[in-house]
């Protein structure tokens, strides 16, 4: 495979990683579902989570660990190590920091790393195999309630646009 | 349009939004404003702020709400999807997180993605349309005062490098 | 150099970089020497560090002031500006935030710019010289001891599962 060829592939695997982050958030588990090879291998034990051998297993592990429209999650991917190992098969390593509502008053701010392989069947890159190791995780409670932080949020944001130096409101 | 040219473009659009971002929170307003197609149309309702539809209001918008020095931003984005829908034209989607004080005391911790297009004129990419959704919004009061804060981190790092292991200071 | 070879060349950097963040939270010190020139120039004063000549000698100062298993350090980077200056050099700036446990109850959340330069010698690319600049330097203490924060995530994931909506438990 020549460069051009060679970049392509590893772009379309960047751009399923995003999507996999973004459907998740999203809990748009059909389109999410999709992204899986059938035999999906997920690994997610050292962070305290369960091994699924199949990706319907895993989305509806998934699904009822953090799917209910309360349990807003934040996954964000970053400075992706991927490797063609052949036309149609590929490795990669992916920086991870989320951000996980368990219950109310406890989120979870993690960090760490997504090692995996992907194949192309049908002219679709598929993640097969993913593993999820941990640089740290941090617990935080909220130091507002939520309702009161909307609140303050909204105050401080007109308060801000209304003391903006007079050179500025102007323009 | 051949592999090459392709990936060509979608890295120059990827460089476009992270000059975007960091001109933003280096409060560089000049070459900030060129980033910008004229009749740029910007949608952050989501988010409590405003719908505007050209560059320069835009720009006067965001000066007036986060351009005074005191007000430290942080914008970053992630996993690009960046699709070319014609030579000249192209949409995406970015994972953002944001940090952004909005006065003395209130910090706002922002996740969630920008949807936008792109357009190419004069040999330059610029940024069309933006609309901002969010994942969520958290509100952090600082722990300990800013001034505090410093001489706390001042210390800490010293204490840590002062109490580093012995077989380490020797190399 | 045509378009997919400096395409080639650009990815070849990105990746460079992620190992760099990836091998330094990992505590891989010799893997991490590796990625620099000798010769390699650091300036983290700016964000009360030091400035070093020479790759060894960066590798010491990092190592004394991080380098402590107990120290947990997470480095992201996000959005490359990378610049083929010739076949083999090369400049780029990169968003950075980490997240770095300076003493047990003080951790530092920064936020900043990489501006570096590459060079391309035997057919790798090392990194040549980086200046660090901050946007933000915020400090957490913990809200929660350690040891009690694990607990808690522990109990918290598990009551999400239990608690989550019958349709999804029958998937």
């Amino acid at each position: 495979m020549d460069d051009a060829a060679a970049l392509h592939e590893i772009e379309a695997i960047k751009q399923l990683k995003a999507r996999y982050c973004r459907y998740l958030d999203d809990k748009d588990w059909d389109q999410w579902r999709r992204l899986f090879d059938d035999d999906f291998a997920s690994d997610i034990a050292g962070t305290g989570g369960r091994q699924t051998t199949s990706a319907d297993a895993f989305v509806a592990y998934t699904r009822k660990s953090i799917g209910r429209p309360s349990q807003r999650t934040v996954h964000q991917v970053h400075a992706p190590e991927i490797m063609l190992t052949s036309a149609t098969t590929a490795s990669g390593v992916w920086a991870l920091n989320d951000v996980v509502r368990l219950v109310p008053g406890v989120t979870l701010h993690g960090y760490g790393h997504y090692h995996e392989t992907y194949e192309k069947r049908d002219g679709h890159w598929r993640i097969k195999t993913s593993r999820l190791t941990r640089l740290r995780e941090d617990i935080a409670a909220p130091l507002l309630p939520q309702r009161i932080a909307q609140r303050v949020r909204a105050t401080a944001a007109k308060l801000a646009r209304r003391t903006a130096p007079r050179a500025l409101t102007n323009v």
